[in-house]
């Protein structure tokens, strides 16, 4: 997130997916060794950003998405879409996509997608197939965010907070009130990692 | 300023100043030794906050406002009016006070309200009067700190960033794209205070 509150953009197009400016508020994940390894690749930056992406990666279990986020519009989709991840999906586990228009799992490499209605039953399938001591992520866009947010079914929330002023574009929080504890922060020259607790 | 962006929350009133929560967003100030001796009062925090606070009280020189900060409404004023601080404000050096309706100087106690018309003439007003290693404070409202970020005047700008969902209320930043450094974290389990350097 942008300290202007954006996790993209204006104008998103196709040669700015992330909106204007939005492919900066990536550059330190992108850059560390810990993303290149999740994405088959050597080399890349050790440093404190890449050893707490390291730390997540590890802990994930299974992952949650939106629509938008796997790479479908809005509305009913071709089935024949296989969403814009690669053959080999950085994730390496059960993915949840919601969707308003379930349809068959879909397997990539390590990666399965599920298609799944509604939050709660995504999250209960989720957490069926984590092992212990894993986390299911809620990997975005801000909707979903928003949506587990409000119903309260979110016990760790770390923004990634990129010094850059997008001035517009998506607002990662929506127009509701909630107390949040900071339990954790993690700083380097790029990004400020700040990890909440919602209250209550 | 709340993770979500507001330095106030939605709908000031009589009763709430700051808006719908927003009075939160001050409260690790208002507890902190720091500020009570401002205020000319004693007891409060001794902890990693009130130092901050004390530091940056201790290098503040002079202040820069808006109106609406000092106390005035939109239009012109009666000059009668004398803001909302105190007999003794707790700032105890010389404050430019925006307006386009310039009147006489107005002394409180130790401070001294300057009524200048402009973001340029009041800074270069207010750097006269500092010493040397001594900052001058661009002390808000948000439309007053974008304004000396749109103009490039800005050298340090410290968010002072809350636990709290406001949801609504007045945005810290306007629509303009910008990039920063940052320069300092310092954190607490209150708040997490952190000075960027706006770059180029």
């Amino acid at each position: 997130m942008s300290p202007d509150g954006f996790i993209s953009g204006r104008n998103p197009s196709r040669q700015e997916p992330l909106g204007e400016g939005g492919e900066a508020l990536h550059e330190w994940g992108i850059a560390s060794a810990a993303w290149r390894e999740a994405h088959g690749k050597e080399g890349g930056e050790r440093n404190v950003d890449s050893q707490l992406l390291q730390e997540s990666i590890a802990r994930a279990g299974a992952t949650i998405m939106g629509k938008r986020m796997f790479g479908g519009g809005d509305g009913p989709w071709d089935k024949s879409w296989e969403g814009w991840w690669s053959d080999e999906p950085p994730f390496r586990h059960q993915v949840f996509v919601l969707t308003h228009h379930p349809r068959e799992p879909l397997e990539k490499g390590e990666t399965t997608f599920n298609f799944v209605e509604g939050i709660e039953p995504a999250l209960e399938q989720a957490r069926a197939v984590v092992a212990e001591g894993e986390d299911v992520v809620i990997g975005g866009g801000a909707d979903v965010i928003q949506q587990y947010l409000k119903a309260g079914l979110v016990d760790e929330l770390t923004i990634h907070l990129v010094p850059i002023l997008l001035g517009g574009g998506v607002r990662l929080f929506g127009d509701d009130r909630g107390e949040l504890e900071c339990i954790r922060v993690v700083e380097s020259p790029a990004v400020t990692h700040l990890t909440y607790r919602p209250a209550g």
